[in-house]
This record gives C-alpha cells, structure tokens and sequence, in this order.
C-alpha cells in the first residue's frame, strides 16, 4: 500500500529537534493498567509468574476465584512465590512455608510466633476483565481513579474475537509505529498485494494521536484472507474503497478499526505492548482482534482457521522486522531513524511525552537486614 | 519440619550491622585442601581439567600412577595443558610441544636447547583420598602444615557410602545455609512429609558452627525414603524420634550426622561446595554419604537404589531454590535477606569471617615478553 | 616436526618493549580489498548479507550479473538491505520499500515525490574476481590506486584449487602466527608424523615477513595425506627433503608455497583472515590452495577427496588451538604469549605496524533526524 500525501500537511511540521530523548529509552509510564496474562493462564489454586519492565509478579487463582498479584519475591530469601502454593486465600513460599494473604501482609511463618511476623511483600492492584487479568503497577493509589480501557467490541455479541499475542523482542515503541505507518504494507506484499493508501487527515490531543486512511487496489487479485478482514472489494477491482481505517495511540493502548461508508465497524483490534524486562526491549503483546458477524454468522467460523492463518501472518513478518529495528539501534547504540511521515512523527512526540520521566531508572539498594530477633 | 525456638535463644541476639560485606560476594579462602575431582575421573595416562575459583588447573595421572595438579596454562601460547598428553611423569602441550614436570618447571621444548628453557608454571600441591583428588590452591608453603579433613564415616566397613554430587550455579554460601536450616523441610514435603523440627541448642567456636535438631512427625505415613535414612520410627507415629541430627559448619566443609539414643552414628554426611568460576557464583558439590551397615547387611544394598533415588529427589529439589536464590540476588544486585533464625545468622558471620580478604579480586596483568634469544 | 635454530639469528633479538600495544586488540587496517563472500554465495537477483570488522554490509547481484555492496542499513528505519529485494539494478528495502542504486543513493520512496528524495547509504568498492567478492572498507578514494591482491596459482591451469574456510573464534594475528611457526606440527603429529623443521632464515621489508623451511622425517611411515600435499619422499625415510617452503606474510594476506629443488611450484596456498565482529575477535578465512597437477593429471583427480579429507583434519585442529589462545586472552585480559621463535616475533612487529592505528574504535552516534517534512 502506499500513502498519499496527507491531505491536512500544508502546515509546517517541526523542525528537527537538537536534544530529544532517545525514544527506544523512554520506559512506558507505569500508572495504568496492563494486561499480564490472559484469564486462562491462572488456574484455581495455582500461581503464574509474570514480568512488567523487570518487576517480578505473581498472579494467583485463589481457592474462592479471585486473583491477586503481589511481588514475585519471598520477603525472607527473595525466591519467587510463584514457585510456593496457593494456600485458602493466600500463597505460601516453598522454600520455608512463609505465607502472604493478597494484601501481601506475612499472615504466617511456620516457626515463629504469631506476634513477631516480619514485613510481608508489595501488593498490586489487580483486575479480570474479557479474559485478561489487568495489574495497576505504578502508584497504588490511582488505581481506583483510573478506569480499565475500553476493550473494542471484544463484549458485543455482534463480533467474533479472536485473543493473539507473543512475545517479541523490541522496544514497545517499534510497535506503536509500525501498526500506525500503513506505507509499511510493501513488508506484506505476499499477503496483501499491491494497494495504495492514502491518508485522509491524522489528529492529535494531549495522550492520543490517530490517523485515517483509505485504500485502492493497485494490481492484482485481493488475495482471499485480506478480504476476511478488509472486506470484499464490491465493484470493480480497480475501484476505491469507500472503507475507512482508522488507528489510534489512545496511551498506553492501541487501535485499530474499519468502518464501511455507512458507519459500521467491520473490524475492531485493541493491542497493547507490555515491556517485560528492565530496559523494556521486550514485550508482551495482547490483542483482541473483532470481526463483525455476517448476516450468515456460520459464515466467519468456516473461514476462521484462514483469518487466523493470515493474521499469524502478518504478525510474524512484522515480528521479523520490528525484532531487526531493535536490533540496529542496539549496534547503532542510538536512534538513528529518519523518520520522513509527519503520523509517525507525531506518534513519536506522544510517546516520549506520555512516558515515564527519565529519572526512573534506579538500582534500589536495600542494606540486608542481619539477625532479626527470634 | 518446623523448628521449635530454640533453647539458648535468651540471649539477645546481634542488632543488624551497618556495612557488613555482601556475603554473596566473599571468596571462599583458598588455603584449605580441596576436592577437584573425583579419583575415577583422572585416569592414569591421561588429563583432567578442572577450575578452582577461575583458576584453571590440569590434573594428571602419570604413568606412575601419581596424580599431579599445575597451573592449565601454556607458559609459551597459554593455551590449556589439558590439550596435551601425559608423557612418562610430565605433561607435553599439544600445540608445540613444551613439556612440564610435577613441579611445573618446563624441562623440554623441542626447538630449543636445554641451557636456554623458559619458566615453567605454576604447580599445586596435590594428595589423593577415599577416591577424591585434594588442591591446595592457596599459599602452597601452607599446605605441609595443612592436614586433609577428616572425610566422615567413609573409611569405616560397617558404613557403605554413597558418593554424590553436581555443579550447582549458586555462591558456595547459599549451601552451607540450604543445609544447615532445617525449616526448609516444607520444600521437600513431597518426600518427607510434615515434620516438626526442634532445634536442641547451637554452639559456636572460631571456625565452626553446629546445631542439634530433633524432630517429631506431625501428620501422614513416613515415606519409605525418609525411614532408610532418617531410621525407622520405632513407636508411634505421634512419639518423638529419639534421633538426634548434628548440623555443622568447620569451615570450609559441612558435616550431618544422625546419632540414635545410644550414641550410634546411623548417618554421616560430609560435604564440600568447590567455587568453579571466578565471580563463585557456580560451585561443584562432593559429597560423601555413608549409611551404617543394619545388621543384616544385603538390605542396605537392596534397598540402596531407592536410596539414591531419594537423596536425588531431595538434592534437585535443593539445587532449584538455591539457584533461585542465586538469581534473586543477581537481579537485585545485593543480599536482601530477612534472616529470622539466629543458627543461619552465626553461620553467615561465620563464613564472612573465614572468608578470604575483600581485597582479593585483582585481574592480573602481566606484560608480555617480546623477542626471548633463541 | 621440529625447528633448527635459524641459520640468521647470529644477530641479536629485539629486547623486551615495555609498552607494546596489545596485538590482540589492533585492528585490521581497512584499507585493503579483502574477501567477503565466495562468489557462488551471491546469486543473481538476491542480496546476501556479510560483515567486516563489525560493520554490516549487504552484497547483491543484480539482474545484469554485477555484484554491488552497500552498508547494510536502510536510512529511514535502520533495518538490513539485505532483508529486502533486487530491483534491477537497485535493492528495495522490505519494510517501506525504499530503493538504492549502486552508489547508495536512494532513488525512490514509494510515497514521496522523487524532487524530495532522502540521502542514501554508503557505497562500498567492489570488484569479482576467481571465485572471490572483494570489497574495500577503508577510504574508497583509495581503492582505485590499491590492486587486487595476487591470488597465487589459482589461475593457472596446471594446478587444481581448493576452495576452503570457515569462522573461527578469534583475532585474525592468531591465524597469521599459527601458519608461519613450523614448530607447531606437533599439533598435527597424527596426520604428519614426526617431522623435524629446519629454518634456512628469515627475510622482512615494510609490510611483509617470510621464512624458509626445509623438513627431514624423524620416525615413522609418512602418511599418505601429507605425500599428497608435500610430494612423496623420494629416497630413502631418513634423507632429508630438498623441497623448500616458504610461508609469507604480505599484509594483510598470506601464502605458504612448496618449491622442488628444480623451482616448480608444488603447492600454492593464499589464505586471508576477515574480521567479522567489531572487536575483531572471529574471523572469516577464505582459502585458496593449489596443488600442482601431476603428468597423469587424473591422479590428483581421483586422490582428491583424500586431500580434502587430510586438509580438513589439519585445518579443524589449528581452528581447535587458536580459540583457545583466544579464550586465554580474554581471561587473562592481557596477551601473555612468551614467544621465543624470532620469526613470529618479527611477524608480531609486523602486524602491530601495518594494523588500524589505536584510536580507531569510536561507537558513532549520529542524532536521530526528526520530522523531515513531507
């Protein structure tokens, strides 16, 4: 696909900028609410280790049903309580029977009075929602006052919804741009053909930032899986599409959505990025692709194991390249793009500017306590 | 197992110190003697190569029969001796040729004349006993005034010992500990059961420590495994065990003995944690497990495979937490332990204390001699 | 085989330098053509991806057959060329489909107007030749003036070559010293026998360095590898050989050659080390040895696989001895070779004077080009 000039760049954009923060550096903000695991994941009465940017957490099914979340590390020999046992409401270490109720308060050391019991461990504030466990790990206290997202048409019987994500081996950043860039459709010229897009006009605020594109066919035929989820061209093969895509950086979270001319969402993909390891050059991906029913419903769930097979697709090649970005800014030991599409531009402006402040990035130190009384 | 606060815990004990060293990161001393390998593993005729805290070191057994240890370094290419071949009661380099004696002088190299051969390398003293092959990797002026440690029961006919052990990649420290707190039975449930500990008293010299445990089973069978090591319970299940275990530290080896009412010793175990890298965070453990003879002695051997298969199960299970630990401790970069048990307290002030000099650790530089005459 | 004492060292050898550069971190000078790729590996329509000293370069042959080489880098998102595709004369980048011609310069962005166009990539000097791509790394002003390099007998119908190499884990000196010291044939004492070198002397000028050998059979049968490769024994076991070899140094290439008493050429070895990683310390060797053919020339014909089998096994264990040395230099931080062969101490000077001078290693940063307009 290529993208025509955007219709709204007549006004100038910014200039290059002498001393910006290398993007591929910003940690993601910690103060809202992430996916860690899908729902599946945490079965009854078993714990599941996870990372958010280094931070070791385990998730936790309680006998009742509940999960929690608290530091993946005994507060006695900091091995993981995700290798203990879920206990009643609580999870027990495995190495010395040390127990943490979901405050994470030590409710039981097997050898020490009731009276005397040690500090107990960070606690997350955590929540299910659409088959995805949600964890607040930033400032405990904002988690009341900030609401989940909004998860696309994921709860609307109308769609279909298909739950994908791997792991993969970059910066989320690379993410954000290359879902948003739609001119790096020549990466999937085997799935897509050739098609031209043109942006109708992007549009920004304070924590989003979103653009709009049409596409024509070039040449060729549509291939069959890019008409699942694209539509079926309905005219002629040379015709425009009256379809609309737009998508959006909504921070942390993205979109993506196809509306037809008379307004009605055929596709509607929520993606999110989770930085796993401290210097966040990995993440996890969620993303919950909905695909509107046909008249015929049975319709989408033949064609569904090629939809599925596409969008693997398509994710594994924009895995390859996206792992091949990180990978020359880790030999180049800075960001070298040069960006040339003002969308993309604008993402990147957003993204440093909703990120974690710089100073973030501490080693804590914490002296060892010796010889607590017994 | 649970322990019971033990007896002599009046005393008050330490308060937490401001700057003690990070126990993580104190070598092990090096003059002490040693296992490097065990005697089946150095064959006669052939090499052996072995690591000692980052030292590589070349064991040999000479057509002789003699087992010699030197430096596993070249002193012309510095490449491993290891790669060359035993020669009567010399080692020959397998790149050029240059020949060593048990002393480490250099007594042959091919292209040169006997008046004008270069220094040797480094040797170490070297003794063999009960099938395990001692260094001396310090001071070797030392070594003379050094006597082997006594190796437990395993010269004795009415014990058979079993002779056990694996690199593990941990600091030596987190060893000593794993054993000597027997609070940490709720890890090995699986194979012994609910215990309750009680811990007799503990005692303390300049280089040892030791405490005393009985135990009591709280609830279910006592598995099969636990009865061949531990003894059988001879009342009740509800009875104290009359048993006593000895747990103990004389530095730098460890010692477990089980000892019935009557004074026989009815399990001894004597263990050594050798430090293979330099940074000693991966070590390789010896150890010397004798069981005494019951009076009909074909049951021990019978029974003996399923022996080994528990002492497996449990040493697995060990080496998964301590390597956890080890981890814990690499990600935070510092020793975060909350210990709560005074035993393990004097245990790590123990083996700070013996520990070698913090001034240790220099990366050796030497200046390459150009251009030597032929 | 062993090394006489040289006819020439009446002369006095250089003392010890105090404070010679290491010559384990002198680079490789980059101006000279070196090898990159075999010219099999680069097929015509397709990019082949290849490094030197680090530095990543994309090789293509484009539809008229001409092999390019430009940095391996797309100058908009940084991702390899080498993962794109040949257009024509151009390669198109697989992520947004930008295109460069073979001067590096960009020529086309699918979605910008050809009068606002990027800069390029860097172009490397690149010419064919027996079965080699070289390519010029250094100052490309420089290139025209630098021929290719002489590649022994390869073009010469009445010897065979073989075409052989592969990576080896450490600095390209290691490579250099390990050919030109005859002494370390006790390496290969399984495939040769023993053998005792003789050096007729050593000759040296500004940037190269060569020494004659002359060998006589200690003991033993001489294999039937080493007859194919250095001609049969012609008397009796114990006369000495006439034939001559001379092993040379022509920075940054190197040749050993076999000459019979009467002049001929019997076998013809060029041999280059290319650096692949930034620090120098793997190597790419690209070989040419050529073997002069006998008067039934389908004898070597059919001995042929036997050599390659022979050579293999001598090659296999020099790549076994010189990552080793490399192994001892990195633990030991520092080169702590003794070198007592005047030879390869003449060859050592060399290399430290002909190599990259010291301050070439700078991590370049460039500062990332924001919001170019559109």
């Amino acid at each position: 696909m290529h993208v025509v000039a955007p219709l709204d760049s007549k006004s100038v954009d910014n200039p290059p900028k002498a001393a910006v923060r290398d993007l591929r550096r910003v940690d993601i903000h910690p103060n809202h609410w992430y996916p860690l695991a899908w729902s599946r994941e945490v079965k009854r009465g078993k714990t599941h280790a996870v990372r958010f940017a280094g931070e070791p957490i385990v998730l936790a099914r309680t006998e009742s049903g509940k999960v929690i979340a608290l530091e993946d590390r005994c507060a006695h020999r900091q091995v993981p309580l995700s290798g203990g046992v879920v206990d009643g409401e609580a999870i027990r270490c495995g190495y010395h029977g040390w127990t943490y109720d979901c405050s994470g308060k030590c409710i039981d050391v097997p050898y020490l009075g009731r009276e005397r019991l040690p500090n107990g461990v960070r606690a997350y504030p955590c929540r299910e929602a659409e088959g995805l466990i949600f964890v607040f790990p930033g400032d405990a206290a904002l988690a009341e006052t900030m609401p989940l997202p909004p998860l696309g048409s994921v709860a609307d019987k109308a769609y279909k919804t298909r739950r994908f994500g791997r792991e993969v081996a970059c910066h989320y950043s690379f993410m954000h741009e290359n879902l948003m860039d739609m001119n790096h459709q020549f990466l999937h010229r085997k799935q897509m053909g050739k098609m031209r897009a043109r942006s109708l006009g992007r549009r920004r605020g304070d924590d989003w930032v979103e653009v709009d594109y049409t596409f024509a066919r070039e040449a060729g035929q549509q291939p069959i899986g890019e008409a699942l989820v694209f539509g079926q061209s309905r005219k002629s093969e040379r015709a425009d599409h009256k379809d609309v895509m737009t998508i959006r950086t909504q921070y942390p979270f993205q979109t993506l959505r196809i509306r037809t001319s008379d307004g009605t969402i055929v596709m509607d993909l929520w993606i999110c990025y989770v930085p796993l390891d401290r210097e966040q050059r990995t993440n996890r991906t969620f993303g919950l692709l909905s695909i509107k029913r046909p008249k015929i419903g049975a319709l989408l769930d033949v064609a569904w194991p090629l939809l599925v097979w596409f969008t693997e697709r398509i994710f594994k090649e924009d895995r390859w390249i996206v792992e091949l970005e990180q990978a020359a800014h880790d030999a180049q030991g800075a960001d070298w793009n040069h960006e040339v599409f003002p969308v993309i531009n604008d993402l990147r402006d957003l993204l440093r500017e909703c990120g974690a402040p710089a100073a973030r990035r501490v080693i804590p130190i914490e002296p060892s306590a010796e010889s607590v009384a017994v």
